[in-house]
Protein backbone atom coordinates (compact mmCIF):
# COMPACT_ATOMS: atom_id res chain seq x y z
CA UNK A 1 0.00 0.00 0.00
CA UNK A 2 1.58 3.20 -1.25
CA UNK A 3 -0.17 6.13 1.01
CA UNK A 4 1.11 8.64 -0.83
CA UNK A 5 -1.67 10.16 -2.78
CA UNK A 6 -3.22 10.50 1.48
CA UNK A 7 0.06 12.41 2.81
CA UNK A 8 0.73 14.54 0.14
CA UNK A 9 -2.88 15.56 -0.47
CA UNK A 10 -3.20 19.43 -0.23
CA UNK A 11 -6.72 21.75 0.04
CA UNK A 12 -6.40 23.66 -3.24
CA UNK A 13 -7.59 27.32 -2.97
CA UNK A 14 -6.53 28.77 -6.61
CA UNK A 15 -8.63 27.02 -9.46
CA UNK A 16 -7.66 27.24 -13.39
CA UNK A 17 -10.96 28.43 -14.78
CA UNK A 18 -11.87 25.18 -16.52
CA UNK A 19 -15.21 24.12 -15.27
CA UNK A 20 -16.26 20.58 -13.60
CA UNK A 21 -18.32 18.42 -16.37
CA UNK A 22 -21.65 18.37 -14.81
CA UNK A 23 -21.66 14.19 -15.77
CA UNK A 24 -18.29 13.87 -13.60
CA UNK A 25 -19.88 15.76 -10.39
CA UNK A 26 -23.10 13.55 -10.56
CA UNK A 27 -21.07 10.56 -10.53
CA UNK A 28 -18.92 12.06 -7.80
CA UNK A 29 -21.94 12.77 -6.07
CA UNK A 30 -23.16 9.42 -6.20
CA UNK A 31 -19.90 7.96 -5.33
CA UNK A 32 -19.87 9.87 -2.13
CA UNK A 33 -23.48 8.59 -1.14
CA UNK A 34 -22.47 5.21 -0.12
CA UNK A 35 -20.27 6.89 2.54
CA UNK A 36 -21.42 5.41 5.83
CA UNK A 37 -24.71 7.21 7.68
CA UNK A 38 -26.48 6.63 10.36
CA UNK A 39 -29.21 3.53 9.94
CA UNK A 40 -29.03 4.74 6.28
CA UNK A 41 -31.23 7.66 6.96
CA UNK A 42 -28.70 9.96 4.98
CA UNK A 43 -29.70 13.05 6.81
CA UNK A 44 -27.99 15.39 4.84
CA UNK A 45 -28.25 17.49 1.21
CA UNK A 46 -26.24 19.33 -0.45
CA UNK A 47 -26.20 22.76 -2.81
CA UNK A 48 -24.86 22.81 -5.84
CA UNK A 49 -24.03 26.20 -7.03
CA UNK A 50 -22.68 26.82 -10.57
CA UNK A 51 -24.38 29.49 -11.94
CA UNK A 52 -22.57 32.65 -12.05
CA UNK A 53 -24.74 35.07 -10.06
CA UNK A 54 -25.48 32.71 -7.64
CA UNK A 55 -21.67 31.95 -6.95
CA UNK A 56 -21.10 35.58 -6.74
CA UNK A 57 -23.51 35.60 -3.25
CA UNK A 58 -21.98 32.92 -2.01
CA UNK A 59 -18.89 33.94 -2.29
CA UNK A 60 -19.64 37.38 -1.03
CA UNK A 61 -21.12 34.97 1.78
CA UNK A 62 -17.89 33.47 2.48
CA UNK A 63 -15.82 37.04 2.90
CA UNK A 64 -14.56 37.06 -0.96
CA UNK A 65 -11.79 35.00 -0.27
CA UNK A 66 -10.26 33.59 -3.24
CA UNK A 67 -10.93 30.17 -2.98
CA UNK A 68 -14.71 31.09 -3.18
CA UNK A 69 -14.72 33.71 -6.17
CA UNK A 70 -11.85 31.69 -8.55
CA UNK A 71 -14.22 27.93 -8.19
CA UNK A 72 -16.21 26.95 -11.05
CA UNK A 73 -18.61 25.75 -8.05
CA UNK A 74 -19.24 25.65 -4.52
CA UNK A 75 -21.13 22.72 -3.09
CA UNK A 76 -22.84 23.25 0.05
CA UNK A 77 -23.20 20.13 2.13
CA UNK A 78 -26.08 20.46 4.95
CA UNK A 79 -27.26 18.72 8.05
CA UNK A 80 -31.01 17.44 6.80
CA UNK A 81 -33.84 16.26 8.66
CA UNK A 82 -36.46 17.88 6.97
CA UNK A 83 -36.44 15.51 3.73
CA UNK A 84 -36.50 12.58 6.13
CA UNK A 85 -39.22 14.42 8.65
CA UNK A 86 -41.04 14.78 5.55
CA UNK A 87 -41.00 11.14 4.69
CA UNK A 88 -42.21 10.44 8.27
CA UNK A 89 -45.37 12.95 7.69
CA UNK A 90 -45.87 10.61 4.26
CA UNK A 91 -45.97 7.81 6.06
CA UNK A 92 -47.83 8.05 9.22
CA UNK A 93 -44.40 8.18 11.75
CA UNK A 94 -43.26 10.93 13.79
CA UNK A 95 -40.62 12.83 13.07
CA UNK A 96 -38.44 11.39 15.66
CA UNK A 97 -35.44 13.03 14.21
CA UNK A 98 -36.94 16.45 14.65
CA UNK A 99 -34.96 17.94 17.32
CA UNK A 100 -31.18 18.85 18.70
CA UNK A 101 -30.04 15.37 18.77
CA UNK A 102 -31.68 14.18 15.67
CA UNK A 103 -30.05 17.18 13.82
CA UNK A 104 -26.61 16.61 15.76
CA UNK A 105 -26.58 12.96 14.52
CA UNK A 106 -27.64 14.67 11.10
CA UNK A 107 -24.00 16.93 11.45
CA UNK A 108 -22.34 13.65 11.98
CA UNK A 109 -23.91 12.42 8.78
CA UNK A 110 -23.33 15.56 6.70
CA UNK A 111 -19.55 15.97 7.42
CA UNK A 112 -18.96 12.38 6.68
CA UNK A 113 -20.79 12.86 3.23
CA UNK A 114 -18.97 15.91 2.88
CA UNK A 115 -15.57 14.41 3.48
CA UNK A 116 -16.05 11.46 1.02
CA UNK A 117 -16.85 14.16 -1.80
CA UNK A 118 -13.62 15.30 -0.88
CA UNK A 119 -11.79 12.13 -1.30
CA UNK A 120 -13.64 10.78 -4.43
CA UNK A 121 -13.10 14.34 -6.10
CA UNK A 122 -9.17 14.51 -4.82
CA UNK A 123 -9.02 10.91 -6.48
CA UNK A 124 -11.11 12.25 -10.04
CA UNK A 125 -7.50 14.65 -9.98
CA UNK A 126 -9.84 17.93 -8.81
CA UNK A 127 -8.58 20.29 -6.01
CA UNK A 128 -11.24 21.06 -3.16
CA UNK A 129 -11.27 23.56 -0.22
CA UNK A 130 -13.48 23.55 2.53
CA UNK A 131 -15.30 26.73 3.74
CA UNK A 132 -15.69 27.12 7.41
CA UNK A 133 -16.78 30.15 6.93
CA UNK A 134 -20.08 29.21 6.60
CA UNK A 135 -20.78 28.93 10.04
CA UNK A 136 -20.17 32.29 10.31
CA UNK A 137 -23.05 33.45 9.22
CA UNK A 138 -25.61 30.63 9.06
CA UNK A 139 -28.66 32.38 8.84
CA UNK A 140 -27.34 34.05 6.11
CA UNK A 141 -26.46 31.27 3.99
CA UNK A 142 -30.04 29.53 5.37
CA UNK A 143 -31.34 32.40 3.42
CA UNK A 144 -29.22 32.53 0.32
CA UNK A 145 -30.08 28.90 -0.01
CA UNK A 146 -33.90 28.86 1.04
CA UNK A 147 -33.05 25.98 3.34
CA UNK A 148 -36.18 25.55 5.33
CA UNK A 149 -36.61 24.67 9.14
CA UNK A 150 -34.15 21.48 9.98
CA UNK A 151 -31.91 21.99 7.03
CA UNK A 152 -28.23 23.68 8.49
CA UNK A 153 -25.09 24.29 5.98
CA UNK A 154 -21.92 22.95 7.90
CA UNK A 155 -19.53 23.27 5.25
CA UNK A 156 -19.29 24.45 2.23
CA UNK A 157 -16.33 23.10 -0.84
CA UNK A 158 -15.06 25.10 -2.92
CA UNK A 159 -14.40 22.70 -6.27
CA UNK A 160 -12.57 23.17 -9.61
CA UNK A 161 -8.94 21.77 -11.49
CA UNK A 162 -5.95 23.53 -9.50
CA UNK A 163 -4.13 26.28 -10.68
CA UNK A 164 -0.43 25.94 -11.29
CA UNK A 165 2.05 25.97 -9.18
CA UNK A 166 -0.02 23.15 -7.10
CA UNK A 167 -0.05 23.87 -3.22
CA UNK A 168 2.10 21.42 -1.45
CA UNK A 169 1.04 19.45 2.07
CA UNK A 170 1.10 21.47 5.26
CA UNK A 171 2.80 20.19 7.87
CA UNK A 172 1.18 17.75 10.71
CA UNK A 173 1.75 17.30 14.48
CA UNK A 174 3.22 13.99 15.28
CA UNK A 175 0.89 10.99 15.93
CA UNK A 176 2.06 11.32 19.51
CA UNK A 177 0.11 14.53 20.07
CA UNK A 178 -3.15 13.51 18.81
CA UNK A 179 -2.81 9.34 19.24
CA UNK A 180 -3.52 8.04 22.98
CA UNK A 181 -3.52 3.77 23.54
CA UNK A 182 -5.86 2.86 25.93
CA UNK A 183 -7.03 5.90 27.99
CA UNK A 184 -5.97 9.50 26.89
CA UNK A 185 -2.89 10.72 28.56
CA UNK A 186 -3.14 14.33 29.14
CA UNK A 187 -0.06 16.48 27.75
CA UNK A 188 2.72 18.45 30.23
CA UNK A 189 3.95 21.32 29.20
CA UNK A 190 7.31 19.42 28.00
CA UNK A 191 4.65 17.22 25.55
CA UNK A 192 3.31 20.06 24.16
CA UNK A 193 7.08 21.63 23.64
CA UNK A 194 7.46 18.49 21.34
CA UNK A 195 4.49 17.78 19.80
CA UNK A 196 4.69 21.84 18.52
CA UNK A 197 8.14 22.08 18.18
CA UNK A 198 8.17 21.74 14.01
CA UNK A 199 5.36 23.83 13.58
CA UNK A 200 6.57 26.95 15.59
CA UNK A 201 10.16 26.30 13.87
CA UNK A 202 8.76 26.61 10.08
CA UNK A 203 10.02 30.02 8.93
CA UNK A 204 6.38 30.22 7.55
CA UNK A 205 4.93 30.41 10.56
CA UNK A 206 7.69 32.80 12.25
CA UNK A 207 7.09 35.06 9.41
CA UNK A 208 3.79 35.11 9.87
CA UNK A 209 4.21 35.27 13.92
CA UNK A 210 5.86 38.37 12.80
CA UNK A 211 3.47 39.88 10.76
CA UNK A 212 1.04 39.94 13.34
CA UNK A 213 2.75 41.58 15.88
CA UNK A 214 3.15 38.64 18.15
CA UNK A 215 5.44 36.91 20.22
CA UNK A 216 3.98 33.07 19.64
CA UNK A 217 2.61 31.65 17.04
CA UNK A 218 -0.11 30.44 19.68
CA UNK A 219 -1.25 34.38 19.84
CA UNK A 220 -1.77 34.76 15.97
CA UNK A 221 -4.36 31.76 16.54
CA UNK A 222 -6.49 32.91 19.31
CA UNK A 223 -6.46 36.94 19.15
CA UNK A 224 -6.47 37.51 15.01
CA UNK A 225 -7.12 33.91 12.94
CA UNK A 226 -9.83 32.51 15.78
CA UNK A 227 -10.58 34.83 18.76
CA UNK A 228 -12.93 33.68 21.56
CA UNK A 229 -15.45 36.56 20.51
CA UNK A 230 -16.01 35.04 16.97
CA UNK A 231 -15.72 31.43 18.03
CA UNK A 232 -18.50 32.33 20.61
CA UNK A 233 -20.82 33.88 18.23
CA UNK A 234 -20.52 30.50 16.48
CA UNK A 235 -21.75 28.54 19.04
CA UNK A 236 -24.68 31.08 19.77
CA UNK A 237 -25.54 30.32 15.67
CA UNK A 238 -25.25 26.91 15.55
CA UNK A 239 -26.89 26.32 19.32
CA UNK A 240 -30.15 28.81 17.81
CA UNK A 241 -29.96 26.42 14.76
CA UNK A 242 -30.48 23.21 17.04
CA UNK A 243 -33.63 24.23 18.77
CA UNK B 1 -12.07 6.84 -13.44
CA UNK B 2 -13.36 3.69 -11.78
CA UNK B 3 -16.00 4.48 -9.03
CA UNK B 4 -16.18 0.70 -8.34
CA UNK B 5 -14.45 1.48 -5.18
CA UNK B 6 -16.66 3.68 -3.11
CA UNK B 7 -20.16 2.47 -4.69
CA UNK B 8 -19.57 -1.14 -3.23
CA UNK B 9 -17.78 -0.10 -0.12
CA UNK B 10 -19.63 -1.25 2.91
CA UNK B 11 -19.61 -1.30 6.45
CA UNK B 12 -18.08 -4.28 8.04
CA UNK B 13 -19.69 -5.81 11.25
CA UNK B 14 -18.05 -8.84 11.64
CA UNK B 15 -14.49 -9.84 11.63
CA UNK B 16 -12.32 -12.70 11.18
CA UNK B 17 -10.13 -12.42 14.20
CA UNK B 18 -6.82 -11.65 13.07
CA UNK B 19 -5.02 -8.62 14.46
CA UNK B 20 -4.34 -5.13 12.63
CA UNK B 21 -0.77 -4.96 12.58
CA UNK B 22 0.60 -2.07 14.71
CA UNK B 23 2.82 -0.54 12.58
CA UNK B 24 0.18 -0.75 9.23
CA UNK B 25 -2.34 1.26 12.27
CA UNK B 26 0.19 4.08 12.73
CA UNK B 27 0.78 4.06 8.81
CA UNK B 28 -3.20 4.73 8.60
CA UNK B 29 -3.07 7.26 11.04
CA UNK B 30 -0.43 9.23 9.39
CA UNK B 31 -2.21 9.52 6.44
CA UNK B 32 -5.27 10.35 7.79
CA UNK B 33 -3.97 13.19 9.61
CA UNK B 34 -3.37 14.73 6.48
CA UNK B 35 -7.22 14.93 5.99
CA UNK B 36 -8.38 18.84 6.11
CA UNK B 37 -8.61 20.35 9.23
CA UNK B 38 -9.59 24.12 10.62
CA UNK B 39 -6.72 26.02 10.01
CA UNK B 40 -4.29 23.26 11.01
CA UNK B 41 -5.26 23.50 14.73
CA UNK B 42 -5.89 19.56 13.89
CA UNK B 43 -8.37 19.84 16.90
CA UNK B 44 -9.23 15.83 17.45
CA UNK B 45 -7.68 13.05 19.51
CA UNK B 46 -8.45 9.19 18.77
CA UNK B 47 -7.79 6.76 21.74
CA UNK B 48 -6.81 3.12 20.37
CA UNK B 49 -7.92 0.04 22.05
CA UNK B 50 -6.33 -3.01 21.54
CA UNK B 51 -6.22 -4.86 24.81
CA UNK B 52 -8.84 -7.42 24.96
CA UNK B 53 -9.96 -5.82 28.89
CA UNK B 54 -10.29 -2.42 27.46
CA UNK B 55 -12.23 -3.33 24.33
CA UNK B 56 -14.67 -5.18 26.49
CA UNK B 57 -15.35 -2.75 28.86
CA UNK B 58 -15.82 -0.19 25.60
CA UNK B 59 -17.86 -2.76 23.92
CA UNK B 60 -20.06 -3.12 26.50
CA UNK B 61 -21.00 0.94 26.21
CA UNK B 62 -21.72 -0.15 22.83
CA UNK B 63 -24.16 -2.54 24.05
CA UNK B 64 -22.00 -5.31 23.18
CA UNK B 65 -22.95 -5.23 19.71
CA UNK B 66 -21.09 -7.51 17.36
CA UNK B 67 -19.20 -4.95 15.16
CA UNK B 68 -17.78 -3.75 18.75
CA UNK B 69 -17.37 -7.33 20.97
CA UNK B 70 -15.62 -8.91 17.41
CA UNK B 71 -13.51 -6.14 16.27
CA UNK B 72 -9.52 -6.36 17.09
CA UNK B 73 -9.40 -2.76 17.18
CA UNK B 74 -12.03 0.21 18.35
CA UNK B 75 -11.39 3.60 17.81
CA UNK B 76 -12.90 6.11 19.51
CA UNK B 77 -11.80 9.88 17.99
CA UNK B 78 -12.92 12.67 19.72
CA UNK B 79 -13.05 16.30 19.36
CA UNK B 80 -10.59 18.12 21.50
CA UNK B 81 -9.65 21.67 22.27
CA UNK B 82 -7.84 20.82 25.49
CA UNK B 83 -4.69 19.97 23.82
CA UNK B 84 -4.78 23.41 21.77
CA UNK B 85 -5.88 24.47 24.54
CA UNK B 86 -2.54 23.79 26.74
CA UNK B 87 -0.63 24.64 23.90
CA UNK B 88 -2.10 28.49 24.19
CA UNK B 89 -1.62 27.88 28.31
CA UNK B 90 1.96 27.40 27.02
CA UNK B 91 2.45 29.93 24.72
CA UNK B 92 0.69 32.75 26.90
CA UNK B 93 -2.58 32.89 24.14
CA UNK B 94 -6.02 32.63 25.24
CA UNK B 95 -7.35 29.48 25.00
CA UNK B 96 -9.90 30.54 22.69
CA UNK B 97 -11.32 27.46 20.83
CA UNK B 98 -12.37 26.53 24.50
CA UNK B 99 -16.27 27.31 23.95
CA UNK B 100 -19.47 25.88 22.60
CA UNK B 101 -18.29 27.48 19.31
CA UNK B 102 -14.55 26.02 19.67
CA UNK B 103 -15.76 22.68 20.40
CA UNK B 104 -18.42 22.85 17.41
CA UNK B 105 -15.25 23.34 14.82
CA UNK B 106 -13.61 20.26 16.66
CA UNK B 107 -16.59 18.13 16.12
CA UNK B 108 -16.38 18.86 12.55
CA UNK B 109 -12.41 18.25 12.42
CA UNK B 110 -12.74 15.30 14.12
CA UNK B 111 -15.21 13.61 12.25
CA UNK B 112 -13.36 14.91 8.79
CA UNK B 113 -10.34 12.96 10.37
CA UNK B 114 -12.57 9.91 11.20
CA UNK B 115 -14.06 9.61 7.86
CA UNK B 116 -10.60 10.01 6.38
CA UNK B 117 -9.12 7.42 8.47
CA UNK B 118 -12.28 4.65 7.55
CA UNK B 119 -11.37 5.67 3.83
CA UNK B 120 -7.41 5.48 4.00
CA UNK B 121 -8.32 1.65 5.77
CA UNK B 122 -10.68 0.33 3.24
CA UNK B 123 -8.35 1.49 0.99
CA UNK B 124 -5.76 -1.18 3.09
CA UNK B 125 -8.11 -3.63 2.70
CA UNK B 126 -9.60 -3.36 6.05
CA UNK B 127 -13.05 -3.32 7.11
CA UNK B 128 -15.00 -0.69 9.18
CA UNK B 129 -18.22 0.06 11.26
CA UNK B 130 -18.67 3.26 12.79
CA UNK B 131 -20.41 3.00 16.38
CA UNK B 132 -22.65 6.16 16.72
CA UNK B 133 -23.81 4.53 19.99
CA UNK B 134 -21.40 6.89 21.65
CA UNK B 135 -23.58 9.74 21.37
CA UNK B 136 -26.19 7.65 23.81
CA UNK B 137 -23.70 7.81 26.89
CA UNK B 138 -21.07 10.63 26.12
CA UNK B 139 -20.39 10.95 30.03
CA UNK B 140 -19.68 6.90 30.35
CA UNK B 141 -17.26 7.05 27.31
CA UNK B 142 -15.41 10.17 28.44
CA UNK B 143 -15.14 8.13 32.06
CA UNK B 144 -13.92 5.17 30.66
CA UNK B 145 -11.45 6.71 28.41
CA UNK B 146 -10.32 9.34 31.04
CA UNK B 147 -11.04 12.11 28.48
CA UNK B 148 -10.33 15.32 30.08
CA UNK B 149 -12.88 18.90 29.79
CA UNK B 150 -12.77 19.84 26.21
CA UNK B 151 -12.45 16.43 24.78
CA UNK B 152 -15.60 15.21 23.35
CA UNK B 153 -15.70 11.77 22.35
CA UNK B 154 -17.62 11.75 18.92
CA UNK B 155 -17.74 8.33 17.05
CA UNK B 156 -15.89 4.92 17.71
CA UNK B 157 -15.17 2.71 14.79
CA UNK B 158 -14.72 -0.88 14.85
CA UNK B 159 -12.33 -2.05 12.46
CA UNK B 160 -10.43 -5.64 11.52
CA UNK B 161 -10.70 -7.80 8.70
CA UNK B 162 -14.16 -8.74 7.19
CA UNK B 163 -15.22 -12.02 7.69
CA UNK B 164 -16.70 -14.30 4.75
CA UNK B 165 -18.83 -13.35 3.31
CA UNK B 166 -18.39 -9.86 3.28
CA UNK B 167 -20.94 -7.57 3.28
CA UNK B 168 -22.46 -6.54 -0.13
CA UNK B 169 -23.35 -2.57 -0.49
CA UNK B 170 -26.33 -1.21 1.10
CA UNK B 171 -28.92 0.90 -1.21
CA UNK B 172 -28.68 4.30 -1.35
CA UNK B 173 -31.86 7.23 -2.04
CA UNK B 174 -31.13 8.62 -5.93
CA UNK B 175 -29.55 11.78 -6.00
CA UNK B 176 -32.34 13.56 -6.33
CA UNK B 177 -33.41 12.95 -3.40
CA UNK B 178 -30.65 15.09 -1.75
CA UNK B 179 -28.69 16.95 -4.60
CA UNK B 180 -30.38 20.70 -4.90
CA UNK B 181 -29.01 22.97 -7.86
CA UNK B 182 -29.02 26.66 -6.78
CA UNK B 183 -31.89 26.71 -3.69
CA UNK B 184 -33.05 24.02 -1.48
CA UNK B 185 -36.44 22.54 -3.30
CA UNK B 186 -38.37 21.68 -0.85
CA UNK B 187 -39.79 18.01 -2.00
CA UNK B 188 -44.14 17.45 -2.27
CA UNK B 189 -45.24 14.18 -0.75
CA UNK B 190 -44.96 13.19 -4.43
CA UNK B 191 -41.10 13.62 -4.41
CA UNK B 192 -41.14 11.84 -0.91
CA UNK B 193 -43.17 8.72 -2.97
CA UNK B 194 -40.35 8.65 -5.93
CA UNK B 195 -37.32 9.10 -3.47
CA UNK B 196 -38.19 6.59 -0.54
CA UNK B 197 -40.08 3.60 -3.67
CA UNK B 198 -36.95 1.63 -4.40
CA UNK B 199 -36.00 1.69 -0.48
CA UNK B 200 -39.29 0.69 0.53
CA UNK B 201 -40.26 -2.02 -1.80
CA UNK B 202 -37.11 -3.82 -0.81
CA UNK B 203 -37.84 -7.20 0.17
CA UNK B 204 -35.12 -7.25 3.08
CA UNK B 205 -37.12 -3.54 4.35
CA UNK B 206 -40.73 -4.86 4.21
CA UNK B 207 -39.61 -8.42 6.06
CA UNK B 208 -38.18 -5.75 8.51
CA UNK B 209 -41.39 -3.44 8.87
CA UNK B 210 -43.52 -6.57 9.49
CA UNK B 211 -41.82 -8.37 12.02
CA UNK B 212 -41.69 -5.26 13.90
CA UNK B 213 -45.53 -5.31 13.75
CA UNK B 214 -45.66 -1.75 11.87
CA UNK B 215 -47.24 -0.54 8.50
CA UNK B 216 -44.28 1.38 7.36
CA UNK B 217 -40.78 1.18 7.37
CA UNK B 218 -40.29 4.83 8.62
CA UNK B 219 -42.62 3.83 11.64
CA UNK B 220 -39.95 1.03 12.37
CA UNK B 221 -37.01 3.87 12.42
CA UNK B 222 -39.01 6.74 14.10
CA UNK B 223 -40.40 3.84 16.76
CA UNK B 224 -38.05 1.32 17.19
CA UNK B 225 -34.52 1.92 15.71
CA UNK B 226 -34.55 5.97 16.75
CA UNK B 227 -37.45 6.85 18.76
CA UNK B 228 -37.52 10.51 19.85
CA UNK B 229 -37.10 10.04 23.58
CA UNK B 230 -33.54 9.02 22.66
CA UNK B 231 -32.71 11.69 20.46
CA UNK B 232 -33.66 14.16 22.60
CA UNK B 233 -31.69 12.25 25.03
CA UNK B 234 -28.36 12.60 22.81
CA UNK B 235 -29.26 16.79 22.42
CA UNK B 236 -29.34 16.61 26.55
CA UNK B 237 -25.92 15.21 26.79
CA UNK B 238 -23.92 16.73 23.88
CA UNK B 239 -25.21 20.18 24.77
CA UNK B 240 -24.16 19.70 28.28
CA UNK B 241 -20.60 18.54 26.61
CA UNK B 242 -20.82 21.69 24.62
CA UNK B 243 -20.89 23.90 27.92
Amino acid sequence: MNFDKYLKRASVRRFDGRPVPMELLRNILEAASHAPTTGNMQLYSVVVSTEPEDRKRLAALHFNQPAATGAPLILTVCADVHRHGAWCDARSADRSMDNAGGRLTAITDAIIFAQQLVAVAEDCGLGTCYLGSVSYNLRGFAQELQLPAGVIPVVSIAMGYAADPKPEAADRLPLEAFVHYGKYSAPTPADIDGFYAAREALESNRQFTQENGKETLAQVFAAVRYPRHLNEDIGRQMLDMLD
